[in-house]
């Protein structure tokens, strides 16, 4: 079985590039992803402007009575022009008037009601904002395939920005398959049967990634139902995700419903995960993960995510590295990928697999208040406190 | 003027706890603050599960063949009991069939069509889950106001929840000043003008943390609008965030409209910043931010957001440590909060202010790209390369 690593390479590789995208209000482009470059058109600010609350003054001026024959409020563009032993009010945001090169704060004046006096000088230039200080015209600002955060879209609003092109969301089936598996909300009928959790964890996921998941019905694992839920999947869907049921991930049956199909991974030497398998099927991509919920977010985290990251072409990783904090013995011949705590030690990244409960890859609250994953390469039957190791942010 | 730690302390001493509660799907819950403690009711799992496809066998057979006398895959609750010299085939997520106590997975076994022979032998326990594996009955498995991720939501799909008590979101009113402020879409009419960018950043911000924003129309530098527009917040919204406008931050007009209020916050010694206001009017919480961009964004991290972390009583901080890279210079005497970036070399963490832009504080820019905030201290005229230096998230 090839490594993970290898498996990502190859999977990276054949990944086709995302383009499509949409036109978005600002107001609903929290989280997307930009579809193009962002440059300024005009420098920013266009004119000297106002940083405080003050008078706009010849610098040369200090040592004088000056006199104020105007007030600046912000929004005003009068053109007002001053000469020697003059001054204009100036409040925040506003346009300085010319032939000003220097702000003196307000507390730093007394008024009399007609002249200023300058109690504590400023230094020349002094809180004004010069043309083009946020950004010059032709700068690029934002690169395209930049997720887009509240300070980013402070930017594009600051821009003029009302609307943006962003990539649109990836439609992803998401099918939970198992006998043993009850829909959200269905009654236990016996001891053997438990709940999904793949369909609300995974579904989440997806959204994080900026897919817009389609839960599908569970599915049985009888050949008829999964060929059906399949078609159906590739009918309506960009990406499909299985959970569960090794029938799906033998995808035997699959070549009844496909012209064509082509094995990507098969199954790799990794834990837990091992019998991952990604297929592309009738042009459509399929990632067949575990049924445990554990399993199944760790391998679509490393899998599907990366994938996904790949086709956006997002510049970003999501893996890391810290110092353990105690030894970690691993317990497979494969590469591992253990659930970990991270703390901050006075600017020290420290993880631990301490607090996690040890058992199946089947404990999902192991990966509840802020896990990340411990990656153990498999050819180390060990690692040691005070070593610098690699994690996966979940 | 107060610093910033003792504001806040002021401001945290009076904070209301936010204790209303709504109960949404979990497919509605992601990022919501879960309401109550989440306590196991039984164990999971509730019976020996399989953890893998394999044979369920007594341990103590492995030396001799064993007949294989049943199959349950997952799903099935047929109560199957197996004597010396039996197997179950038993496939991952089944239930263990009774008087096993041991699973030899599917690839260590020759199978002749009746008998297995084990080729590799497994350790006294080996895949199976044992009842209680991920959680004992009664265990607590979130506390009440955890935020829910993904991975809080599969643990409690797993646990059966379809619907969850999270708290509601509190609806904040945004009112952005400002006689120079355009809104967006609007047309520029003189060169005074620029766009709101607060209305977009703050609302964005105020989602990520839990609260629903009410975008207010942009009101201008008067009295009277000032006034409706407050009027018509503290009627429909649970808190007000202002950005720009002196006189709003003044409050003075605010009696006219106030049966009471008080001043809670009147401005900190920091930068950017330094006119920050909170007071209570008609017990309603107002925060009054500066119109910059830039400084809106960090004193809404600075004092509201910790304003609703402290009232939901989220168990999270956004202060964390770093090593400073090179030498920071204060440039006021106030404590200041610089836009930085934050890199990890191998396991440390380092944070710079080297890539940012200088100038006032309404370089929006500087935020963007996954910034943080580096805090210097006002009794420091500089920090030091080296040294371990405090930041907050943004």
């Amino acid at each position: 079985m090839k490594s993970y690593d290898e498996n990502l390479k190859i999977l990276k590789s054949i990944t086709p590039k995302w383009e499509l995208s949409e036109r978005v209000a600002l107001t609903n482009a929290l989280n997307r992803v930009l579809a193009d470059n962002i440059i300024a058109q005009v420098p920013y600010p266009a004119y000297p402007t106002s940083a405080m609350d003050g008078y706009a003054i010849k610098f040369d001026n200090q040592n004088s009575k000056i006199k104020v024959i105007n007030i600046t409020p912000a929004g005003d563009d009068s053109n007002i022009s001053i000469n020697d032993g003059q001054c204009v009010k100036t409040l925040t945001g506003a346009l300085v008037c010319d032939g000003a090169d220097t702000i003196v704060p307000i507390e730093n004046v007394k008024f009399d009601g007609e002249h200023i006096e300058i109690i504590k000088k400023a230094t020349k230039g002094f809180a004004i904002r010069d043309v083009g200080e946020s950004y010059k015209a032709q700068e690029l600002l934002l690169k395209s395939r930049t997720k887009l955060g509240y300070c980013e879209l402070a930017l594009l609003s600051e821009l003029g920005y009302s609307y943006v092109n962003v990539l649109v969301a990836p439609r992803v089936a998401l099918l939970s398959t198992g006998s043993e598996v009850l829909d959200i909300g269905q009654t236990k009928e016996n001891k053997s049967q438990i709940y999904s959790s793949n369909s609300i964890s995974i579904s989440s996921l997806l959204k994080l990634m900026g897919c817009e998941p389609i839960i599908m019905p569970i599915i049985k694992d009888d050949k008829k139902s999964i060929q059906n839920a399949v078609q159906n999947a590739i009918n309506q869907a960009d990406f499909l995700i299985t959970t569960g049921g090794v029938s799906v991930g033998d995808f035997d049956f699959m070549r009844d419903i496909a012209r064509e199909s082509q094995i990507i991974i098969d199954g790799a030497s990794i834990k837990p995960g091992r019998h991952i398998k990604v297929a592309k099927i009738n042009n459509k991509f399929i990632f067949a993960l575990p049924g445990f919920a554990y399993s199944a977010i760790v391998t679509c985290v490393l899998f599907f995510r990366e994938f996904i990251n790949h086709s956006f072409e997002l510049n970003l990783t999501h893996q890391s590295k810290a110092i353990l904090k105690e030894d970690y013995i691993k317990k497979s011949p494969f590469e591992e990928f253990s659930a970990a705590t991270l703390s901050n030690d006075n600017g020290v990244l420290k993880i631990s697999t301490e607090s996690k409960k040890s058992g199946s890859s089947a404990i999902i609250g192991n990966l509840a208040g802020g896990a990340v994953l411990l990656r153990c390469p498999s050819n180390k039957t060990k690692l040691n406190a005070g070593e610098v190791v690699e994690y996966i942010k979940i």
